[in-house]
């Protein structure tokens, strides 16, 4: 629990942070969007590194996104993805029920505004994880009900 | 080992984010180090709270101290600090001979001088636990031979 909180309150402070560094700037939300994603995307670069530097290669793009679903899940949020869901043809849904990054915020529907800057860094996390996998993607994050969030990940061909 | 390289990898992402952004400004070294500083203090007070749940009253000052150079160094990094010296007159050294923090950076002098920017946040997170058990302190670092270093601990008395 305690290392759970270190990365929630840090990662709290780095929204608060990013955000009110361009206040007085002329970037808007989409721009505090991005830097978060990209912060995401780096990180989740070098966590999958050290993740499966033990791990069996790969048999396809599903086993990879099971991975994400599983392993890579559990060891940052502290549990899976609850459902994962394809078409098959390279677009998967993982769906969380309870996405830990939100749990703080008021399950109403009060706070469902600011949910894409608690969403941003996870979507960045997902690519950046995927992207050292060889998997190149585009993720994008949608709440309907606090606090369950489903990403979705649109496989980029090469 | 996985979450400390989410903390460590966010950690230093927040680093280089705070030195990026104020890169074109006129804010120098020492107030990316005070924002550091801050985005621990904060931090600190958040989890000294979790982490103190369910724990007895502190004794006096030394119990305070000894709780987190074991309990809370513990958590957040992993290792208990390796040595504690008091002067009995409200200044406290902690010793930590290889801090998680530093361990990333070549162990020779070549990077030295960047140790301050990596010691920063982890000074506002014991004077922001400090704070919230009701000690007031300041808290500095310095470093010798890297992956050792210091942080003393000056209480403000009331």
């Amino acid at each position: 629990m305690a290392d759970e909180a270190l990365f929630q309150f840090l990662h709290n402070e780095v929204i608060q942070y990013i955000y009110k560094s361009t206040e007085h700037g002329e970037m808007e939300n989409g721009r505090c969007i991005t830097k978060l994603e990209n912060m995401g995307f780096r990180v989740g670069l070098g966590l999958i590194e050290r993740f499966t530097k033990d791990t069996a290669r790969f048999k396809d793009e599903l086993d990879v996104m099971k991975f994400i679903c599983k392993d890579f899940w559990t060891s940052v949020f502290k549990k899976q993805i609850d459902n994962l869901r394809t078409n098959h043809q390279g677009i998967y849904v993982l769906q969380d029920n309870k996405f830990r990054l939100l749990t703080q915020l008021s399950a109403g529907k009060q706070y469902l505004e600011h949910a894409p800057k608690y969403l941003a860094f996870t979507c960045g996390l997902v690519r950046g994880g995927l992207s050292n996998l060889g998997v190149k993607s585009i993720v994008t994050a949608e709440v309907s009900v606090m606090p369950a969030c489903k990403f979705q990940v649109m496989i980029q061909k090469m």
